[in-house]
């Protein structure tokens, strides 16, 4: 196995993902120096406070000079620039990627910027919570989470393997895939059920005849589920839209055309139909549980809330 | 307040709700004695092995004679079957109820049949798991969630005092409600959401492109949020889709019109839009969490995977 050790790593962008990052080089002794970089004066600050580099650059193009490990952690609408920004930084012989939720946009904004001799890959960690921001980072984050990373015919195979061996350490497990096949799963197994979410909860929002204190109230028979991924950071999921449309918008008529068939069962009183679709779908969660991919405990394990209603019981 | 306490409960279907209801009725000694009934032999003995209740019926016209509260704990299409088998048996001055998710449709079940001197007030308690069947029962699962009982202009104030008491010891916070509003509120929080997470996980199942074995792999990204609901009881979704028609598909029809105008926001490119609708559902979530509805801990506080997936890391 490759090395997954690193003289310096530059972090550009500390949100939820750089700042797990952050966290786990730090834990596991991945590299000898972190380098945080962000174009915010205040993350920077947050992030210098929480300890979660050895230097804090705001210019993006001082972070990257020595790295032998660049790992580019923004929204993927900002990849170009930040790419066109660090590039003339580059050191030669260093692996460049990032961590983004697309792939096809993302190589099409950053591969082009890449001087000779960085070896530019692009990857995805799998894994993330509603939250956001440095201060929503830890270590344990890509544990037992894949990592998919998208060579492409012409990248280098010992940065490959470097990198690999990179994420392994960090705790993942590491698949390889076309960037476009990436953009397709990812647009069926995050961005359609985030759209989904963001969708639902927008409706409930909007109803006049029930109001928004009954649905808090009664958001434990099913909805509070979708409202953890509607409470996903608004900048990076816009990104998402704007950056795989093409893979989501063939989803997303996909959803609709199987929604109005169920809606039509509902119409028509199509009781067969109705349960013979709810109970195929049993098997799929049992198979995500048996993959070690969620908890089986009901609820997801939930705690039993802790606060109680400021409303009365009448 | 009412007193709590009854003589002799009768729940008739031990599932999820019933079995929920016989071990917090033991615990916090709310009867005497507890009678259980199903129509399925299998079901009745495994009742009896996990000691379920103190007498045990097949026969549900048995199991109420002498009861003064009856629980019917059925999915919502069996209700009037029950009510028919039951009424001959049940004992002037009882309290009748159900635990149904829908109102309208159960009362109209099972209403027309009570016999004079008995109090037929429909309940729905806000609370439950994916999970079903009587094993799936435990006595905290009503504890701060929300017990809705609808009764009608007639119903008798003294029952109603008397069974807001008794869902109270159970741990439920009680809220009365018109039927037809409880139908709207629960087609919203309840019956759309369990829609959708069955619709998105049958989609994700017939795509061609996308093998079921990756949708598993990476369902940590979103999906697998939704296949908790989509492993829900086929028989009672069924049911409460059957049951609950107008409402849902008049939720339905918004959550359809919402999603057309956000699949053109994408299509169109436009990130205001998209970034509006995004930050506008943050504060949704916000408000459940701070009610008490669910954890704030990030990813609902699951616990890490415990098994590992048996597809090696490539």
């Amino acid at each position: 196995m490759s090395d997954p050790h690193f003289n310096r790593i530059a972090l550009i962008g500390i949100g939820l993902i750089g700042s797990s990052l952050a966290h786990v080089i730090r834990q596991r002794k991945l590299a000898d120096e972190i380098i945080v970089s962000t174009r915010s004066a205040h993350t920077l600050r947050r992030a210098e406070e929480l300890g979660l580099g050895d230097r804090y650059y705001l210019d993006a193009g001082e972070a990257v000079a020595g790295a032998d490990l660049v790992i580019i952690c923004v929204p993927v609408g900002a990849s170009e620039a930040v790419a066109k920004w660090i590039a003339p930084a580059l050191t030669p012989g260093a692996i460049l990627t990032d961590v983004g939720s697309t792939k096809g946009s993302v190589i099409r904004q950053i591969a082009p910027h890449v001087p000779e001799g960085v070896h530019f890959i692009a990857g995805h960690p799998i894994a993330g919570t509603e939250e956001s921001g440095p201060d929503a980072g830890f270590a344990d984050l890509f544990d037992d989470r894949w990592c998919i990373l998208t060579p492409t015919p012409d990248s280098d195979q010992e940065a490959l393997a470097r990198l690999s061996a990179f994420w392994q350490a960090c705790g993942s497990m590491v698949d390889t895939m076309d960037p476009e096949h990436h953009d397709l799963v990812l647009a069926i197994v995050s961005h359609l059920p985030h759209i989904i979410a963001y969708n639902i909860v927008g409706t409930a929002d909007d109803l006049e005849t029930v109001t928004k204190s009954e649905v808090i109230k009664y958001s434990a028979s099913g909805f509070r589920d979708f409202t953890r991924l509607a409470a996903s950071d608004p900048t990076m999921w816009r990104d998402v839209c704007l950056h795989n449309k093409d893979a989501i918008l063939e989803m997303l008529a996909r959803f609709s055309e199987d929604l109005s068939a169920l809606q039509r069962a509902v119409r028509w009183g199509d009781g067969e139909a109705l349960f013979n679709l709810f109970t195929r779908t049993r098997s799929i969660r049992r198979s995500i549980v048996e993959a070690g991919q969620d908890t089986d405990i009901p609820n997801f394990g939930r705690n039993a809330p802790t606060q109680k209603p400021d409303t009365p019981a009448s």
